[in-house]
């Protein structure tokens, strides 16, 4: 198994570190152990809405390889949606097995044709604009159409995190973790 | 308000983040218009726990002049707690009007001086290692003592975040910046 984090100019670092702790644990809680994963952007420079910085540890390589791609959202991927050379990196992960985002991560899932008669979500402030991108926008914390799975608003990430983890490794999997990350006091 | 978001070789990302996104957005949101952040190390090359690389905008200065300091926790503050230079630099915060901490971030405050006669919370696989340094570990998401605000495991982060939020700027400041981050259907 292995993921590819994608980070990109002007990310939400919670979208992206919400989800990147829970499935980092299945390996580090001995879940998966040959667990692999990648931080992956299209240019070198990454920083986030804020100004924090982040080092991807793959730049501009295709993703075709990878079993999961994680698109965080961030105010950067309106303007990324547009970029025709990111679009252009991010179809290279067309055949992965799960295409999964967070936020407006959908926008760019979208922007690249993988949301083309599926249901999905986004943050509720970006659900008009992800009605041009797919079948139906579904307003719950998580959608699972399968190959594309895509969850709401910024701290949905955790959410989709662990939720992956019951999918990738199982129940009992998911309930170590989320008690680990003390978060077991919220969800089901 | 400047706020120093520290950070050391082995943090668990999420205790940073997951207090650094609500914080921020005190500012980006137009809360706190003059918020200053900086994230301090000790040392220049500091990564969590699982090898990502973050990028310090500050290196061994002093925290003096700071208000609030904040301490996230990870597998590396354990050998932190015992590192005199660490320590030593730590101490530099004793001052600052707010000393926070997420998880085993606690054990650094603690081995500070900062928790002594406080009661004080981390994650509960570190209760006991708490004990030495604070008049009485309290098993609560977040342990307001003033000057020092503990919070317990991983996912306390985004709660202690809100929390310092409403501390900082106002219950109406952190009930919108709890509904942006997708988080308002969890706490009061």
């Amino acid at each position: 198994m292995r993921i590819a984090f994608i980070i990109y100019e002007g990310i939400t670092a919670l979208d992206f570190i919400g989800a990147y702790d829970p499935l980092t644990r299945l390996k580090s809680m001995g879940f998966l152990k040959d667990l692999k994963w990648d931080i992956c952007s299209y240019t070198r420079k990454v920083k986030d809405n804020t100004g924090l910085v982040f080092m991807p540890t793959k730049v501009n390589k295709s993703l075709k390889s990878y079993d999961m791609v994680v698109l965080p959202g961030g105010f950067g991927s309106r303007k990324l949606a547009k970029n025709k050379g990111f679009i252009r990196w991010l179809k290279t992960a067309e055949d992965c097995k799960f295409k999964v985002s967070v936020c407006t991560g959908a926008l760019l899932l979208g922007a690249a044709g993988f949301l083309k008669g599926r249901k999905a979500t986004t943050h509720p402030g970006a659900f008009k604009e992800l009605k041009g991108f797919c079948s139906k926008v579904v307003n719950k914390r998580i959608v699972d159409e399968g190959d594309v799975i895509t969850a709401r608003g910024v701290t949905s990430s955790i959410d989709l995190g662990l939720y992956l983890c019951e999918k990738l490794a199982g129940r009992e999997a998911k309930l170590k973790i989320r008690k680990q990350m003390d978060y077991q006091h919220f969800l089901k």
